[in-house]
């Protein structure tokens, strides 16, 4: 059986994800596709849209074989800490290739950086440094190191998010000595950052993902979605009434805030710089999140490096609780969220070579990772109302994988 | 001018109260009635009805020329200390009289047992200890304890809760050589634990908040309350729709108990034997603070030490928090919440004599208890909806006293 793994948050599966689906196969010649997925919460430092058990419903229906979760403590970093966990578990399950949208298209062009830079680490570190030092925010200024860097080929642009992704599942792969191939597949139609529907089948997630904010009817993002998202998507709604949101979490965090001593703060994941403080005066005046947000902001920390430490905050995510996630080279082990006919087939396959536990059921197995894993399930299921808190964390915490044909 | 203490809660000023502050007046023939108020949680471990400003609107409108306020650290303590804060309070104002109500009505059965315990002190300790070893609660083992020591006059009866606090009053007067001379008024008509509407004219406080909270229209209550509580009643409900109580706050507690560490849950004040993991298995299960202190309790824990706990947490008032509280002898300040022109002149009179900072605006003066203070009082207004946060917020941190004349 040839394999191939994507990496994906489906927030929600859109026709775009379809479409990077369809030529990952073709790309692969794949028998099985596996999907490594974000679970509760998302590299943005957001709470998903839906959950993760109807994201992997949408992902097996739309296509996916076998859905694995993107822990934490790796879904909700930067793009190299995001990386290593992905690329790590899905080295871990033996795929045969990892296929990534990018901007650029060209997967010799990710491979010439990744080395290029390997080559000039040390340099190129030195100039992050420095243009931070000069305030920029992180992605600027490692965009910036690499354009200065003398002879640095002009091959890929790394100021496009896709394209630092997928520098980063390269690198990942060199530095794990995975034997995987990597592949790339040009994105068309709707950027990430585009938020407005530029084209009657192609929408971004984030796009989709606002107007469902706006409280728009389901029947306006139908077209930029296949039929079984539409479908759970419908569902979910008469079952919840909302689609979750920071909207739905901020009076938690605002709670925390106001409540927590800076030593305590300074002890969360990302704290740095004073920043916790910054977030703890102003969640004093900010009554929702968007007016929290606009008030913490400043050029040097962006939107997402602040949700991220809010995030944290919420749920309580230690430097401690973070660094074997900083400081190992592996994925301690692969918990599976559902898969169909074909993914049951491929895990039996490889169950017997596999290097890291297979979990099921998440009470029946322990890591200081799923400690972390459980305690983000329950915050995000305070974000729903009584009776649905539950259903989600008996999902969470007494299902087997999901199941299909 | 002569002047009288009464320490209250006033969860709300209703009848009794009233009677109890006529009776005090005549008792001392006092020209001035000063009253230490408990601020925004109560002792047994709940949030006020309504907040300490509509609280001390109610008390000088019927009545009171003076409203201080008896401090978190204080006001949420088992007796013993809760007197303690607020003996120290009145004497640092140099009143003449205490005159609190108790079952009892003769203050020199008070003062006898609080004699003879001083006598018998280490002996009524160690009887405290055994019973408690012997799975009581705390009060039901001091009232065994009395009731054991031979000789123990039979005069009082320290089964009673008003007794109980009585008898700490003046244990406390006895300790500070407080030049404050006690007296009691024998309580009418409606028991403390009493919930039913016994009398046209007098219920207790609890019977008057379990109406409330039943949705109860104000004019249910109206019989038991002098008007400016029915209007203050009034206008509070019209401004803010509901009355505040754990129901609002549990969603808060229960992300605490979710998400806190057992290290982190063991610093918190009153957390003993273990008893706040229990709190936190039982927070999983518990969609309402009714269920979760429903699967709490059990015979060793009374619904209150459970609730002060619970109350703790959420406020993340700390073992250290607490200690100043529990060793110095002396309250450090004196917080002025309203005052009526008698109450002005009777301040003028005293100020100069102070041993201790009055202070009428808590941004221009500070100490650790006003730290614990303002992390309450903000807890205490997350129960309000988003506007009426900010009308809370902006009084208790804003505003000078209350004035009328």
């Amino acid at each position: 059986m040839t394999s191939a793994g994507v990496i994906v948050e489906y927030n929600p599966f859109h026709n775009g994800h379809l479409h990077h689906l369809n030529e990952t196969k073709k790309a692969a010649n794949a028998d099985v596709i596996v999907a490594v997925m974000s679970g509760s919460f998302l590299q943005r430092g957001e709470p998903a849209l839906v959950d993760k058990w109807t994201r992997t419903q949408m992902a097996l229906k739309n296509g996916i074989d076998l859905v694995v979760e993107l822990p934490y403590v790796y879904a909700t970093q930067k793009a190299e800490i995001f990386a290593k966990g992905a690329i790590s578990i899905l080295n871990s399950l033996g795929v045969d290739y990892v296929c990534f949208g990018s901007e650029s298209g060209d997967i010799e062009e990710f491979q010439e950086t990744a080395s290029f830079i390997e080559m000039h680490e040390k340099d190129y570190n030195e100039r992050i440094k420095y243009y931070m030092g000069q305030g920029n925010s992180y992605p600027k200024a490692s965009s910036l190191a690499f354009e200065s860097l003398e002879g640095h080929a002009h091959v890929l642009d790394l100021s496009q998010p896709n394209n630092i992704l997928g520098y980063h599942y390269v690198k990942a792969i060199q530095a794990q000595n995975a034997l995987i191939e990597p592949l790339t597949i040009l994105r068309t139609k709707a950027g990430y950052h585009d938020q407005d529907f530029v084209d009657k089948r192609i929408a971004s997630a984030t796009g989709i993902r606002r107007e469902l904010f706006k409280g728009s009817s389901l029947d306006q993002i139908q077209a930029y979605v296949p039929e079984p998202t539409y479908f759970e998507l419908t569902n979910y709604q008469r079952t919840y009434d909302s689609f979750q949101g920071w909207h739905n979490l901020y009076h938690l965090l605002r709670y925390k805030l106001l409540t927590s001593s800076n030593v305590h703060l300074s002890s969360i994941y990302e704290a740095e710089e004073g920043l916790e403080n910054r977030l703890a005066t102003m969640a004093k005046q900010a009554q929702t999140f968007q007016s929290f947000m606009e008030l913490v902001k400043t050029k040097r920390y962006t939107w997402t490096r602040i949700q991220r430490l809010a995030l944290h905050i919420l749920t309580q995510t230690s430097k401690n609780d973070m660094l074997p996630a900083l400081e190992n080279k592996d994925a301690p082990y692969v918990r599976i969220l559902g898969m169909t006919k074909a993914g049951r087939s491929f895990l039996n396959e490889r169950k017997n070579s596999l290097p890291v536990p297979l979990v099921s059921n998440i009470n029946q197995f322990d890591h200081p990772f799923l400690t972390v894993e459980r305690r983000a399930s329950h915050v995000y299921a305070l974000g729903y109302s009584g009776f649905h808190q539950e259903v989600f964390l008996q999902k969470e915490h007494k299902s087997v994988p999901i199941m299909i044909d």
